[in-house]
């Protein structure tokens, strides 16, 4: 047949498709590619939901997941929170319309910002069951709760309301949902329970209860009584912002100034700043924003662009923090005892797209992790764990981009997955999380966000190395102690001998060939009161008296107490800095505090380093940092004599004798 | 402040979001995460839509795709076909509406089916450069093209008229349309060009003309001048049909009695086994189907699924097919020259949630391909090459779990890519392929279709594994052939002195001793006539006379002419057999035939199979699968005596000297 009339008779085809029949059609997009999937993604949704009306209405959140099996493949999955409840006239379109909600607009960190993720369970529900899901909702001031029964139309992407009532229930306030779902229950790494604990992990402040289909309820206490701060809505950052959005702002606007525009419609831009950017785009500060033409447009969005500002203000996001998650990654391993926790990695906030977002990551080595497989990557999203899709998600993918082969792993070829006996993870939180879908399994490549995470996946690696060559170099010195212990006394006896002199006395010769200064801690805990009592000894093994600054990094938001000797400096940062004057040679000193309320797991290592004095020959503890460094010149001080006992004895030629030794 | 006013505040917030606002928001999950993607996202969408617009009028495609640079980071992308084009009334929709389209609601395998791509492109593209798209579209009957300049407006979702006109195109009928974007143009294995490549290769009958932004403009000649079938509308199949969807069909049905909805609105359902399908879930096939309950509809389900019903019609698909997939990968490798193309393997279709769909899979080996990296794996969907995403799809995760240690590839644990030098080709078609987004990068790791995907994947394993024994094999024979060449006239030589005879002639004893049915084949080709000669020669270097049957399976829709000598059987599939009389010892038989029409890429080895003989003996051929096996003692002959010449000769004990040989 002619074309033509196939042009008519497409044109006849054309229709509108709903969303709701869109993601019917689509489920897997919202994360029901498979029964087993479906069944985790239900309670996913739900839990989300709850955290997020916790924490909106400050409440410390106490949810119930209840998991039941009704027949040989549907389950029915109730979720309950104490959270504000949600009044009568809004349940239906919470519950029963897909895109609907109130985080969508709001630019700040919450877990469920599409209004997609509930009424899409619920519409999965009824697509595998036929069944109505039943919600009931109470707000503080009723005393009877709301119960619906409602079914979603697809048609029509509204909600249909199948029975509705008041009831009498127990709580002062929350919601519980009751979702039939036909799917597959299993264990193992992708389980309800594993979830709810990654969940339990990042979110310390929430307690969970979770009755399995089968078994005990599991539940996970409270960590903290503390809820994370409230996140802060904020305008969007001008850099990244794309031309059309920023067209659209103008249009919008209420502002009759350009200016005032920038000011008030943007984070990050004061007066100053505004007139800078009208100047830079050669714009009137006084024009109205509605009235700039596509060039101008292009012209004040390139100077936005190019525009010094400052980082997004971080009262927006929600970080895990570096302490909760090394007690997060010390939980998840339970009884696997790893040898080394690098401490965390948290990046200042950036932007994408004028959304700020923060990167954060953390790594942990050896023990009895398995060191035959590639590594473990554990992902989070604004505090939310990741189950699928990691294949697909950035943050494998920047795991991948990384030569671990640098920082001690076996990778072969220097890309994709590294083996070895560790884990890396890796959150990313922001105002708004790229996913690469709907159902929010993975994180989108955005070009900004792959570049934070590499800097932090760098930096853990660093922390890795650094401790992997402090072990080897510890090793190594002991070894040589070993070496000296046999050979020396044997050198001694036969100069001895030769000059016919009694055999000397050797320890303190022996310590002093070994020519290092020797750093190491001990950690004790007492679980009653919760303290750590860390003491770090410092030994001069060399043949002079030394002097140097001992620095110490404790992690964020801990202090310490009862400092002995008094440090030369306490910074903000958690760095403490002690002056340690002559050590003698053969001689040690030591320094000590307290550490209260935090768990045994929380310190197990401390962060040292020194400065004032040749680094070579310190075991045990890193050279400060550049940005810190101090030049040592004016720390060395003129080498003492070494002590008198010595001098007596048979004169030995130490240099020999460590060449003799490096032979070996 | 007390949780209710937040219940209240909360209630305020509340609102609708609009589905373009949505994916303005979250354009990542359209495919446009980054410049470098956006770009190639929208020549994509382009193609797509112009290639089944082609296909539906039954024209054959016609594509010029234009990408220019306009400015720093500005681009403007433009694709134009000689499809039907397309309705004035309709145009605004098609580009300036997301969620419209004519494919959504059609069970039919094609490119497009959600009605967001090309919409899509539009809005990112006024989003980052704040212009307006440009098409110019005609219908055969009119002698001028519409043309329409339009604007998205995100918060309706509709299209906005800029400027629209009638304008001269000397196209008879086609569409253009132009896209201004924000993008980054990159090279490589991500590019346009290898996007349109991939293209090209499984779209032969499509003709495709690339301007890039700098240097010579690419053409992709067709290759084929025949349209791929035009794949028809099916209802579903009520395998995996979800219970919801059926209730809802129940509810719309226009019939009147339960059998007839089930035979009328469902593929493959007679009305013996509506009949059937009711009695099983004891329902009167006379109800209305409206009237079910659903403990009634449940059990009608159920019976539904356990009904035994046929595979679903095969013309809704469009597979790609063994030649094209073979000929597609021989495009792709250009010059590496490898050894193997495993004949590649198209799965009968199967069914996933009512929806048929088909795999097929190939693989390629050796040559120059890189023999220490991961395995390349080349994704397809409906015809449609997947560029990213590849760690988050269903295609690579299948290849990943298969044990492809098996089958000669080095494979770290059994799982993951393997190592080595070859690709893997796959494609999945279905009337909807499961996308794990709206950007169509992956597909979903749903049940049905992991499994078609290991079962095509371990044939594929199976193929490659033969081609590799049956290599080593071959080589082992030809050092057995070198060794006795040696040995035995010294063995001669030695024996004949003792006996004190004559040395004797060994020829025919040295080949006697190789105990091997040797088969080989020559391929001519004549480029002119386009036409393959193909020789097999089957030598017998046994001791004795050898009877056996030699089978030749050609690719589906390829015929043997002029076949000498004429075949005992020549089957539908392609299955050629010939009954091979006796064979002499030391004599050879030979058959030969020709393929017309074929590119010399396209037959390159021939699947030969023997049976009637014990397959042990033969070399350069498989045993024929056991289904086609025939009891091979009713072709064996009694042993007849080694012809003359050996006898005359001094005797020698073979198997002393085999014996002596296998020490070696």
């Amino acid at each position: 047949m002619p074309a033509t009339s196939i042009a008519e008779e497409l044109a006849k085809k054309q229709r509108e498709i709903s969303v709701s029949e869109f993601f019917e059609r689509n489920k897997q997009i919202l994360g029901y590619d498979s029964p087993t999937k479906a069944l985790l993604t239900v309670v996913k949704e739900g839990v989300e939901n709850s955290l997020d009306a916790c924490e909106e209405a400050e409440v410390l959140p106490d949810l119930l997941i209840e998991v039941s099996k009704v027949d040989k493949d549907e389950f029915l999955v109730a979720i309950e929170d104490n959270g504000p409840g949600i009044v009568k006239k809004e349940v239906p379109n919470v519950f029963g319309r897909l895109l609907y909600g109130s985080r969508f607009h709001a630019r700040r960190q919450s877990r469920g910002q599409q209004g997609l993720g509930i009424s899409g369970a619920v519409m999965y529900g009824q697509l595998t069951t036929g069944k109505a899901t039943k919600i009931t909702s109470k707000v503080e001031e009723e005393d009877t709760a709301y119960y619906l029964e409602l079914i979603l139309d697809t048609k029509k992407n509204m909600p249909s309301r199948v029975r509705e009532d008041r009831v009498v229930w127990e709580r002062a306030h929350g919601t519980r949902v009751e979702i039939p779902l036909k799917g597959r229950y299993i264990g193992g790494k992708q389980s309800i329970s594993e979830y709810l604990k990654a969940t339990a992990i990042v979110n310390p402040h929430a307690r969970v209860t979770y009755k399995p289909p089968e078994g005990d309820p599991i539940v996970f206490e409270r960590a903290s009584e503390e809820l994370p701060p409230k996140t802060k809505e904020i305008p969007p950052h001008p850099h990244g912002i794309e031309l059309g959005t920023l067209m659209q702002m103008m249009k919008e606007t209420k502002s009759y100034k350009l200016s005032s525009f920038l000011e008030e419609e943007f984070v990050r831009v004061s007066a100053r700043v505004a007139k800078e950017i009208c100047d830079t785009a050669s714009l009137d500060p006084e024009m109205k924003p509605r009235s700039l033409v596509l060039e101008q447009a292009k012209a004040l969005h390139d100077a936005m662009q190019s525009a010094k500002l400052m980082a997004p203000p971080t009262d927006c996001l929600s970080p895990i923090g570096e302490r909760l998650i090394k007690k997060g990654l010390k939980n998840v391993l339970g009884n696997l005892r790893p040898e080394f926790y690098a401490p965390p990695v948290t990046r200042d906030p950036s932007v994408y797209t004028g959304n700020p977002f923060q990167v954060e990551a953390g790594v942990v080595f050896g023990g009895d992790l398995p060191p035959d497989q590639p590594i473990e990557v554990l992902r989070f999203a604004n505090r939310v764990p990741l189950m699928y899709q990691a294949g697909g998600c950035a943050l494998t993918q920047a795991v991948g981009h990384v030569d671990w082969r640098r920082y001690g792993l076996e990778q072969r070829g220097g890309e994709g997955l590294p083996f070895g006996p560790a884990i890396v993870l890796v959150h990313v939180c922001s105002t708004k999380v790229p996913y690469t879908s709907e159902a929010k399994e993975a994180v989108a490549t955005v070009d900004e966000i792959m570049e934070e995470l590499d800097l932090a996946l760098k930096e853990c690696g660093r922390r890795l190395k650094t401790h992997l060559t402090k072990k080897a170099h510890r090793a190594k010195t002991r070894e040589k102690f070993e070496i000296v212990q046999l050979i020396l006394p044997r050198i001694a006896e036969k100069s001895a001998k030769v000059v016919n002199k009694k055999v000397p006395v050797l320890d303190a010769t022996i310590t002093k060939i070994m020519g290092v200064v020797w750093v190491d801690e001990t950690i004790a805990y007492d679980k009653k009161q919760k303290r750590h009592t860390v003491t770090i000894n410092v030994h001069n093994f060399t043949d002079a008296g030394k002097k140097l600054n001992l620095h110490l990094l404790l992690p964020r938001g801990i202090t310490a107490k009862d400092i002995d000797p008094k440090p030369a400096e306490v910074r903000e940062d958690g760095k403490l800095t002690w002056d340690l004057k002559r050590i003698d040679s053969v001689a040690k000193a030591s320094v000590t505090f307290l550490l209260e309320g935090l768990d045994e797991a929380e310190y197990d290592e401390s962060d040292i380093y020194v400065s004032g004095i040749n680094p070579a020959l310190v075991v045990g503890a890193e050279p400060l940092p550049g940005d810190w460094e101090l030049n040592y010149k004016e720390f060395e001080i003129e080498e003492a004599p070494a002590p008198a006992e010595a001098e007596e004895e048979g004169e030995i030629d130490y240099d020999e004798t460590e060449e003799a030794l490096d032979d070996e």
